[in-house]
């Protein structure tokens, strides 16, 4: 096996179907179709049930690569709805490509891979649970790292229910977890971060059960990012961390932010990345230049309270709880960082404490 | 005259419709209700135009305060709707009290004044503009502030067209500067903003028209906060300010955001309020005990940029604009504060510059 | 007892603050304060958890009431938020006043009753069934009503959990029938539906248990309308039928609408009232005259179908369903009687089959 | 040139990027790709400028069409977002086959064309009622329709402007007609309405000018209706009417609503296509299957008043007025016909009278 290196670019897009930034990656030689592992974007809708934002995107860039030769179903691909506040919409395009040689210390390693396809009435249980935990090792087998503390972040795309899905699995006599299909986003994604908590050994088997998923918020993975989407019916788990036998110039760091509005967790993550904040609290601009992506998840406190004072997040019927997150934790980063294009990603059901959830950051190193 | 000395409360609100926390103040002779100039509330709606939530609130307001005597009309009500992302609902009660002595160095002081009577006609255009600036002439003298540089914040609230104003208009054979309710809402914003700013010498009368209200960005106000609500038909003015001769430990300070994500302007505004950050950018607790209260401005910028990055705000057809912004800029302020009962109000045309505005902080002196 | 005679009267909102067409009847000596029995209204808020404009007209309501010296907490007041579509906001004031002589044929009677505090154990159970059934009795022989099938519309005002009601419960060593406080209002609803049905005959007691709330939808009643509210503890109900001994003018007639686009169920009510419509299948001017109130109630299929035909009600993240049930069912109510003035509410667990949902009209004798 | 036949289908869809019914069609052998001439499509999206499912479908079907060897650029798409209420999602696909013989009487006929490229200056105003004009005139001319009182039906696709293509025209130095990108709709539909007016002599030239676009709205097109959508940059025209020389057995009727509640119309219309409601004022079943289409425009009255009373979709800035005006017109027109898959598309400026709008039925002759 050769030398691998992991690419990782950040592109704007225009509206969802445009993928023309990824094309002219390609056209311009700067990346082979056929490295490309998997593809993360931040698509403008809502984030919800109907947000077919995240389909369209997939549909578009699927027919781009088939038309470029690529077998797209191979290429993980996990749109997040939602860009909130100021969050701006754009792809996160990771890439393996090969290396001469290994950088001197761990680089940037990722690892791609699949469930089999889960029914409807396996959504929010513990047969997503174990499937998603068996997807992880064998990312991080491919990863090739095998210390769970060498994992920093791991993003699942996972099913949801819809009306139609739910008829279908009611059809076989089967029951599923919630008939409502907004809150089924929530169940597939604690779910699958429970199954991401099992395989890096942050929760005990034991500790897990049906009822506790979407109930006991004490059990969660500090490296999970979960995003429930409307047009796929298996889980997609993306493993990265820093391994040995890398090369390139790419870093992942994370932290935990406790609450929606834990700057200071934001400034750690950075400054494990090497990147200590200028005056004013805020990166400067060669900082940001090395600043490849960041990726955070959001969430309403439970509680509805931020340190003790109240927020609407969890009562509004007009605007759902995790666009709110989104945008007030999109602020909190892009006063760190001072760019919207964050990938924020809502609903952080065991991912991360309650209200909180993990942040992590990929730079170049100099 | 005695010495006065300007009190302010910050206080928590249930629902929209709760004043309680108001009345426990009274109850507990913390407050005489006669002391009350001015109260400013952020409630839980949708800030636009059928946000009845400000309506609620200072009927509620005025429904208890003449309860306890008090002529309610005298008192200034600013309700600015929209507690999107985290932002808290809470009142800020503005009171005069007696002073036994004036401070060593100058000291909060406010004053109240309200415009005539505004028709549907006059709105977003010179007509509001010049009773706005008429008010902050008087508001000024009331707080017993000369120096233009010594006015920190300008709050006013305004009417806004609804559909039966602008029919009653036409009855009249009048015309109104949009028959788009929702745009008469910055149009509204926007000309009382210019009436403060032709107050304090921040523009001068002849680069002033009809046409430059809600067209040149480059025309606005430092200090001026201004909210657009369906329960008025005046224009009220608070000036908050410091000057000598007042009694109290609070201080007022203000800057301007450059755009929405300009988190060291919100630091420069707390150092000049004597709050330098804690290590990781955020203030401790014993410095946030000393902030009583934030106010800001939010809006999209008109470019569909932040920092070069495109913003999806103003193409949002579910979510208006300014709840966008708010939860944008509330988060960036809740990450430097640590809090999230902020009074961020949306709108802020010709309210600092395009896609930023003025934040300023009251802090208790120690 | 003296001849009585029950009067209705139809009246506009300007806003959900606005009691002043109420007040107008006062003034002008057309009715009594004090002969006010119940108020429903239809507000323009969201009609979901976040709904201030229901809080906002019962407590504009009741202050101008106590202003007139009239216990506000004798008059049932039942706010259903939700203008969408064409519906118009309005108030329908049901009063009782003395009629000189009983009319020559069964009049419009009303009876209102209250259960017993329902503990929070009790709620979307049984013990809330058996005690609406109760009350249900007791407001039919208020109104003089013997036989059920004279009663063709009953209101029921429910309580719903919040998590301090829960606790309570939990101190007490009780459960309650859910933990999701927003689920708690539709077991509400559907309880008390089912207590109404139980009441009138419509379901048997022996078909009735804890485990069919909420669940088996085969059990309804025709005439029962309930809406979930935090701000009482008992279930309130308001009895509407024919009664013989009555004065005055009003009968109302009903039907159950089997689908949301159920034309011809409404125009078998409106001719159960004596309204045939004209050519074009819409009342005329002179019959809507006669039309006094046309209360119904809607809701989103479970099966995503309409008639074989999918609606995107139960998957839509930015407007709730019952949002686009109240449009919808308000749009074809109002082609049969050309009027939007329309008491239409949403959340019809066990009122009417699924999809579907009573209507009832109340009109002028000639 | 031989006999021609105008086939219509329609067909339900999952999601916005569900072709599948329309090649199972092909795939049946029931209809060939390259007889397709234009495909409607009512679309579960907002309606509005962030209005995605819109382009999703179209470059779904471009992509599928591409499959099948045909110029989907010679194929109209008007894909129509908003399926508020109780309306279901479904396309319309609009085919010319070959006919042995024309009918005896005059049937269905089809005509398609487009404007050049219209640059942002250009919309809401006379440039494009001009460049729409001159395609109405050319489609006709392919559908062998001389006197325009045998148009039944003119659909018109068009642009919008959003924040970037405002930018682009900026950077040129030129204008828009608004900056406001949700108005802009409103303009482009209504000049492109005044342009079908414009070429079917319903209103003269001279009535015409830049500043009666948008504002007068006694000058209107009986047969217009017009979709703006983010995905094209200039107008579809495609021209629906009898014409003899046509085989087939489709016919081709429509009427015109004078406010959203007309019912009366709606039945004339089916009345007018041969189709007499049956008791309870809806189709019967035998009925509903000769009626293959039904199109029409729905828009909020400006006054903010139906019949009198009030309508709160103006000043609804949480859902706009077009979501409410569509689901209220869908119910009146499903409570006529019986079913939801209905073409009601949003924004009828200058399509119909101010509040109301056209309304079209395609009917196979028995």
């Amino acid at each position: 096996m050769p030398f691998r290196e992991t690419r990782l670019f950040r592109l704007p897009m225009r509206h969802p179907g445009d993928v023309s930034a990824i094309e002219a990656l390609f056209d311009a030689g700067r990346l082979r179709p056929d490295q490309v592992v998997a593809i993360l974007g931040k698509t403008e809708g809502n984030g919800c049930v109907n947000d077919f934002t995240r389909a369209y995107a997939v549909d578009a860039l699927s027919w781009m690569l088939e038309r470029r030769g690529v077998d797209a179903t191979a290429v993980a691909m996990v749109m997040s709805g939602g860009c909130e506040g100021g969050l701006s919409p754009h792809f996160l395009v990771l890439a393996v490509a090969e290396a001469e040689a290994p950088a001197p210390a761990p680089r940037l390693a990722v690892g791609v891979a699949f469930t089999p396809e889960l029914p409807p009435e396996a959504l929010g249980r513990m047969g997503q649970v174990r499937a998603t935990a068996a997807a992880v090792r064998a990312a991080m087998g491919q990863a090739g790292i095998t210390d769970p503390a060498d994992v920093h972040y791991v993003q699942v795309k996972c099913p949801l229910l819809t009306s139609a899905r739910i008829a279908e699995a009611a059809a076989r006599g089967e029951s599923v977890c919630t008939r409502d299909t907004y809150a089924s986003m929530g169940m597939s994604r604690g779910a699958s971060a429970l199954g991401v908590a099992l395989a890096l050994g942050e929760v005990a088997e034991d500790q897990l059960c049906d009822a506790a998923i979407g109930q006991d918020w004490s059990l969660y993975s500090r490296v999970a990012s979960c995003s429930a989407g409307v047009e796929l019916t298996r889980n997609e788990v993306i493993v990265l961390g820093n391994a040995p036998g890398w090369g390139g110039e790419l870093r992942i760091a994370h932290e935990v932010m406790s609450d929606a509005i834990d700057l200071p967790a934001v400034q750690r993550a950075l400054a494990a990345a090497g990147l200590a904040p200028r005056s004013g609290g805020q990166l400067g601009e060669d900082q940001r230049e090395r600043l490849v992506a960041v990726l955070a998840k959001a969430e309403p406190s439970s509680t509805g309270l931020i340190r003790g004072a109240r927020h609407t997040m969890n009562d509004d019927s007009d605007i759902n709880a995790t666009r709110h997150a989104r945008a007030l934790v999109g602020g909190v980063i892009a006063a760190a960082v001072g760019r919207t294009e964050l990938f924020v990603s809502g609903g952080a059901e065991h991912q991360g404490p309650d209200g909180g959830g993990p942040v992590a950051v990929v730079v170049r190193e100099v």
